[in-house]
Order: C-alpha cells, then structure tokens, then sequence
C-alpha cells in the first residue's frame, strides 16, 4: 500500500501565493494574494529574490490563519534550486525547526505530506508547508544565461516565478487532507532535458492509478484532479497513460503548468516550477474547496529529479509524484 | 516544543554500513559491514558511484532486517549533491514510494525523524533511511577539480566515502527511537566554506541545549553524545558554547567527523559528509546499543545549508542540526 487515510483529517487554516508579473496576467492572475510588480523585489540577485517570496509566502500564509510566528512548530520547504537555498536561508528569517525537502516540482506535495503526517499523528499543532521557484534561477541553473537568449523548443516549458505556503493545523477551519498517496520514482529513459513533461507523465500514472486502486475510487469521483506541471505535451501524454490503464480523465483533469499561462504568452507547453502547483493550490484551488465548489480534490504534483550533472553524464530523468486527497470539508 | 516523544517507540530493525578504503583504515573500520576496494566500484563517474553506494547500503539494509523488499513501504533519502541526484537515482532501482530530502550532513538524522515519525504513527509497517557521501563527487562540485591538487587549509575537512543505511519498524528487536528534537536553521555569520565546523557548531549548541531544557535531562544522562560532522574545531566551538549554556559536556561527548580518522590520515579537522553520521550510526553505534553497552545515545548530525552560488553571492553559511534519541529497549 502506498496510500495512507490521515484519521485526524489535518486542516489547511491558511495559505498564501505570489507571483511575478508575467504570472499576474495569466488565467489564475485574480486569485493570487500578491502580484510582484516586477521579478526582483529589491533584491540584488534573482536566487535573493526567490528566498525573499518564500519568505514572504510562509509569513502571508500564517498570517492567513490567524496565527503568530510563535504558534507555528514546523516548516516544511523545498526548492529547485542547488541545495535548496532558497528554502533554507529563508528558514533564518523564522525561529521554528526546519525540514528541507527535495522533490523538484512535486516539492508542494511532499512537504504537505510530511506535515500532515506530523499534524495527524500529533506531534505538532500547526506546521506551515512552502516551496517556490523563479524563471531566472531556473533558467541560468538548469539551461542556459539568460542572456544567450537561446530560443526554445516546442516540448519547453516556463518556469514560474511563484511561491505558495499553507499552514496545517489539527484544529481550525480549513479543507481537509484526507489521504495521501506517496509516489514511486519511474524512469522510462527520456533523457531530452527540453521535455520534462514526457519524463514526468509515468510517474503521475503510476500514483494515479495506485490511489484510484487503493482507494477504491475513479476518475468520475472527484471535483478536480489536478497534477502539477506536466504541460500540455505531459499532460495528453497522461492522459493516454491512463486510457491505456483502464481509466478515462475526463474534463475534471488539469495540469497547472498546462492552465498557468494564456496562449498568447508565449510560453510552448505551459509553465513549470515548484511555484506553479504551489500558488495554484494556494489560490484557486483552495479558495474553491473554502466554498464548496469543490468537495474533493486530487491534488498531484509532479517532479523531475535530474540535475545538470547527471544529464552530462548520459543519465535518463526520473519523475516522481505524490497525491493528496483535500476535501472541503464538513463545515 | 522542538521536541516529541515517540510512544509507541519505533525500532530500528536493521541497519548497513559501506565505505572507501581509506575509511575503512580508520578508527571504525572494523565494525563497518563492507569495505570497498577502491573508490569506484566499477562505475565510469565518482557520482555513479555514490548512488551505487546508497543503493547497496539501502539493500544491506532491509537483508539486515531479515525483510524482502516487498515488505519495504517507503524509502527516505537525500545526499549533497545538486537534485540530490544519489538518493534519486538510486531510488529507481527499488519499486517503493520515496521521500527526498535535504538538510546537508544532518541528513541521517532527519530521514529517521522523518522516518520515524510515519511509523510511530503506524502510517507504515517498514520504512529505509538512508544517505551517503563520496570525497570525490564533494570535492568537484564544492571545491576545486581533484586535478588542480589543491592544498588544504588547517580547518578544513574530509569529506568520506560513505553510505549507511536504517530499517525503522513498530514491531521487531533493535534500539528503539524514543524522542526528537527538530533543530532550527542557525546562522552566525561565518562565511569560509573551508570552516565548516565553526559554522554548524551554533545550530548543533541551539539543538541541544534545547533538547536538554525540553526533556529536563543533562549531558551526564547519556551513555554517548554524538554530532555528526563538526569535526575537531567545531566539536571544540561546541563544547565552548555549551559550557556558555551551563552545560558541561565531558567523556560522552564524541563527533564522528573528528573520530572518523587517525591522527596520520592527514585529514586535517577530520572527516565530513552524510556519510560521517550515517556510517558510525549504522556500524559502530547501533552494534553497541544491541549489545547494551550504550543504553541511550544522543544522536546528533548537523549540516551546512550553502551551496557554491550562494557563497559566491557573499552569503553566511547557516547550519542545522536535528537530535535523535535513540535507546538499547527492554530485550
């Protein structure tokens, strides 16, 4: 069994998002708490900038519930970046014990599966959860200087300037995480750096149909089934995965770096980055569980796990996904 | 509270221990389960290697236990390596969910908090916590090229090839994990990456004089108190700090970093890495609490958060440093 029923239904009592400008103009633009007016916030480097918003997310989401730096026990953080830097020297800011996570893009997951572990088991009364990343990090760390200006090919997708933080509580009022499904890591030998989509997808398909199998459920029984950014390319791709598993994703599937940004903003496949599932579930997504448009979410985000290195040296890049079942709730 | 009691006392049930020749010429050579011959185990790069390394190490482990791999739930990992690459890779060769992780050279101790959290919580029957170090792949992506032959300052220290390996279980024989203590990121400004003890010793102070404070004990309550890689000066800033505290730390108190090697190995400070903690754990540590000769260890691995990027964005080196308690059981 790779799935877990959380019995003490932790609750998400607060959340927060920001989002660069770019980010701002995209279909979920509304929903975002904060909406940089430009990609630096002041900050001599773009790697001090994605700390900054990590910074700024963790403060806005316990601020959200209603809560004093003193009351939260844990945080919970991840980033792309070498050595998530951006996660732990945003820690300093904050007098509470520190658990670094990796698991690229699915880092949003991740931490609110261990956070919900510490909150159902009680050890904890409130962690906070985050992670983020930033196009400019990414880019200069994993592809190219920007100021090559290198020109992108169709499978690419951005990476998005954003960081989301939730706070997990056992009390409080907030959408519950019901279950968690934790994720193998699946390698189908994709090693084309420019498809992460592609490399991601088996992985998502394998949480997938693992939760619908061990939690006796399809397709048809949630409101929204979102991953995290597989793109468009990744995204049919799972969606034929799927079909070819026995279960049809219907209209309530979505990729948040497929619906991140508008045609027209030039983007190939969608946008990509701990930051994309991260602020979605941290706006919209919420939001929607908060009323009741939703009931039940299954909330998947997807990471590729490669580094520079490894692909220099001829390596395939393995995927790996987490599921969380959130539910509205009873109240 | 930084501190939780695990009730229903998690065990570890089986544990492995890998490493270079060179630390298998040092003072717990002996005890280590499998002393390599060279440094490469037949892989073309040092990076192959160490995922090698860990994935030996993870398998040692759960043999050592007396388990199959289908009986494995969940495999916790992380390394140093940019994406924790080691851990991630290795991951593939094993058909069970995985958590990475990153907290430096706290890594051991944070994958059995981790770890041990989901079991006490009876979320998992079995979970693997592992995580290694090679010289090599440290030395090209920290330092300098091997090649340069660079000289070595009288602080700095050496990383070790190393991998070890824990099996945690509810139910079984082995030391039980009875408490932790969730260290905070701490730091004091120190900015020489080739000083890396004077940079962690504050977070492994702050860790344990709180765990001291929480659960009313003093350093004389423990058979043995050990840090993971602080090496001599940093076990020597410790010990000063401490006694700032109010608390003496006398005979007890070891570092694996500083005991890692003999006085002729020309290690400088002594040896480092997430292979330090992880191997002396898994070898020498918990053959002692078997036997009884410790009946409670304080375990205490501590990491250096920065990366190249930051340091040469003028960034301060912030450490972390989780406690494990770790207890010989009633049998």
């Amino acid at each position: 069994m790779q799935t877990i029923e959380l019995t003490n239904k932790p609750k998400i009592v607060g959340s927060y998002s920001i989002v660069g400008p770019k980010e701002g103009k995209g279909p979920f633009g509304k929903y975002f708490d904060y909406v940089m007016k430009n990609d630096r916030l002041d900050e001599k480097t773009y790697e001090k900038t994605e700390c900054k918003m990590l910074e700024l997310a963790i403060t806005g989401a316990f601020q959200n519930a209603g809560l004093l730096i003193s009351h939260i026990n844990l945080l919970l953080a991840g980033d792309l970046l070498n050595q998530i830097i951006s996660s732990s020297y945003a820690a300093r800011a904050f007098n509470m014990p520190f658990l670094g996570l990796f698991g690229a893009c699915s880092t949003m997951a991740e931490s609110l599966a261990v956070g919900a572990v510490l909150i159902n088991g009680k050890n904890f009364k409130n962690v906070v959860c985050a992670t983020g990343s930033h196009f400019s990090t990414a880019e200069r760390q994993f592809r190219f200087p920007l100021e090559l200006g290198n020109q992108r090919v169709p499978t690419s997708q951005w990476t998005v300037t954003a960081s989301g933080a939730s706070v997990i509580s056992l009390n409080g009022v907030g959408p519950e995480i019901t279950q968690i499904t934790f994720g193998k890591v699946i390698d189908l030998g994709i090693t084309d750096v420019n498809n992460m989509g592609a490399a991601m997808a088996p992985s998502a398909a394998d949480t997938m149909s693992a939760h619908f199998f061990e939690t006796n459920t399809k397709p048809e029984d949630y409101d929204l089934i979102v991953t995290g950014d597989l793109g468009k390319l990744g995204a049919e791709i799972l969606i034929d995965l799927m079909e070819a598993k026995g279960y049809k994703l219907g209209k309530n599937y979505s990729d948040c770096g497929h619906s991140f940004y508008t045609r027209n903003q030039d983007t190939m496949c969608g946008g990509s980055g701990c930051g994309a599932s991260a602020s979605v579930l941290n706006s919209y997504i919420i939001k929607k569980l908060k009323t009741k448009q939703y009931k039940k979410v299954l909330f998947m985000p997807t990471g590729a796990l490669m580094s520079t290195t490894a692909s220099q040296q001829g390596e395939s890049i393995p995927g790996v996904c987490h599921a969380i079942v959130l539910e509205a709730g009873g109240n």
